[in-house]
């Protein structure tokens, strides 16, 4: 068994996913950790489940991580705080200057909070979707106050990394601006998309592709749990979504004016800055998307994609990312492959030899 | 080799992807095949792949297949319909009013034009791209007008299941307001949210998940190529968009006074809608989305994803989906696998037996 880099006792206020799930993980290391939830049944479940034992009078706290929801976050805090004058007081919401901001008007002395944002998966589930796991790997954002030590700041950063996941320091304005942009805005703008297919004809939803799947996946997400997110960062959400309403306005203006001067080179102005957005992602390990993708037909049965899978593998190259996209009653599917580059002509070479049949290659 | 269903010559002019494309698939059934396209180099090389032969004064088509950009697709079309008074004209355009409109206005008899429109993965990559298989299993739409005789629209049918896609029936009007829906504005939508990206700061894209990745991944299409199918469709388009701004101010304005009176309302009501959206996709198969997601890690390192294949394979069990999830920086990614909801379970048990950790298991 691995050892914590933790000294002392965790509370953990809240057994949602969140908290149980690094409940678990702590307790896989051998930390004493003592479980807090206002519902007796979530925290009971909890304690089933080995994610530590139940608070008690005794306690003393070397850590207090709550987690709940960000609505709960501050006035819960506020009375950790209180209850525990020796700890240090983390957070998990995914807004932070809100919480900060409600703490330091309610008078609360903020010197022993530090907030925390762990980026993992999704946000729902309660304790039965825990797993010591969840984190690993995953962006931690930490968001230090001015007057934060760097002996706090080792504090919270040992129960990220002894969590698996990844410390990434950020101001909480930082923070909320940053997940507006790549997390909140997404959100609401997949889900205004998707709220267009209401009214769509039958015959129109025939026709969807990969894109519009794509584009409206996380439409899909969890409306309560959304509703909390975005009016804690409104004002960051806000702001971003009007700068996209002006750049859809002006859209709209040229494509209800086709001819008028200047209408082509405001689309053609939108589209490109849409490929150069997009070329700031991230790739994986951190590189630039730099893939060639195949695209290989498998046949819709089960064994199928594994045999490509593994004999891509025999090949010895290593897939970048995969998707697959099934056309409606065919009896086969499209695996997308990325590879590098230089991988990508002997691999489709190798392939075919082997009797697979290849639709496309690109970039 | 199995043989046409079409009765004598088809011309197809524009030796693109998607000309050269059918080319292919028509001539591995045997089908006498020639090409014209307005730049020598692009005509001879589909000659070089075997797509067919150099247009000649002795042709006599039975067919005529229109492969040229959206914009210049009328004024094609007009000139094969004079120079084939016998011939029956086809095209590929990705919009429909527009073209016929145009032959309509010019005075051109379109009684032997029938519109058509493969919806064909990428539509770039110029001939070099082509393969004899690129239709199989797509939609592919016929937009009969009300004079079109059922022998026309069987000889169109003929080609386009020569080329294994599936016919789909629609009046113009309706297939550009069906493809403006799934295709155009989401389009549309993912270069404006890509655009955001453009002056998003360094660690606010480190903070990128599978949301924004999925949000903008089309945003990488091809400017010039949607600059025309854009200005083609612009009406339809234009009103959809028209329609996602004035839910888009709604929001905004509820962000902006989160504590106003019907603002929570306001947004939730836009994530429901979403919610209520996306259900409304077709699924594999025809089918509703109802499938069960397992998220398991996967070293990342060659064979790796290829033999957790090969088990779920050998568990008999049948991916509806499959998606690669990879954390920067991280050895391991997750791999989220979409089964039926009755398999789930037994899935996930026979696979943490083998020694897999199931990150998560939803829906």
């Amino acid at each position: 068994m691995n050892s914590s880099r933790l000294d002392g006792q965790v509370r953990i206020v809240g057994t949602g996913l969140l908290g149980t799930s690094a409940a678990l993980g702590l307790r896989a290391l051998g930390v004493d950790v003592v479980l807090h939830d206002a519902s007796p049944t979530a925290l009971e479940l909890a304690i089933d489940y080995g994610a530590g034992r139940r608070a008690s009078a005794d306690d003393a706290p070397a850590l207090i991580l709550v987690a709940v929801p960000p609505d709960r976050t501050a006035e819960v805090v506020a009375a950790e705080l209180e209850a525990f004058p020796d700890a240090l007081v983390t957070d998990v919401a995914s807004v932070k200057a809100a919480p900060l901001a409600a703490l330091q008007e309610a008078g609360v002395d903020t010197s022993r909070y530090l907030g925390g944002h762990p980026l993992a998966g999704r946000e729902k589930g309660g304790p039965i979707a825990a797993r010591a796991d969840l984190f690993l790997g995953r962006p931690w954002v930490i968001t230090p106050q001015p007057a934060t030590t760097t002996r706090q700041l080792a504090v919270l950063e040992d129960l990220v990394l002894d969590l698996g996941a990844v410390p990434v320091l950020l101001d909480p304005e930082e923070h909320d601006l940053g997940v507006a942009l790549v997390s909140h805005v997404p959100q609401v703008v997949s889900s205004l998309l998707a709220a267009r297919l209401i009214d769509g004809a039958e015959s129109a939803l025939g026709l969807t592709g990969q894109g519009l799947r794509d584009t409206t996946r996380i439409a899909a997400s969890d409306p309560e749990l959304w509703i909390q997110i975005l009016g804690a960062n409104a004002q960051a959400v806000a702001g971003i979504l009007s700068a996209f309403r002006d750049d859809l306005s002006a859209l709209i203006e040229a494509l209800e004016h086709p001819e008028a001067s200047g209408a082509r080179r405001a689309i053609a102005g939108a589209l490109a800055a849409g490929n150069a957005g997009v070329a700031r992602l991230p790739g994986k390990h951190g590189r630039d998307r730099v893939f060639t993708t195949l695209v290989i037909m498998v046949e819709d049965r089960p064994g199928q994609l594994a045999r490509l899978l593994h004999e891509i593998g025999e090949l010895d190259v290593n897939m970048e990312d995969l998707r697959l996209e099934h056309s409606p009653g065919a009896e086969f599917g499209l695996a997308e492959v990325q590879v590098l580059p230089e991988a990508a002509a002997g691999l489709a070479a190798a392939l075919e030899e082997r009797g697979w049949r290849i639709a496309e290659q690109r970039r």
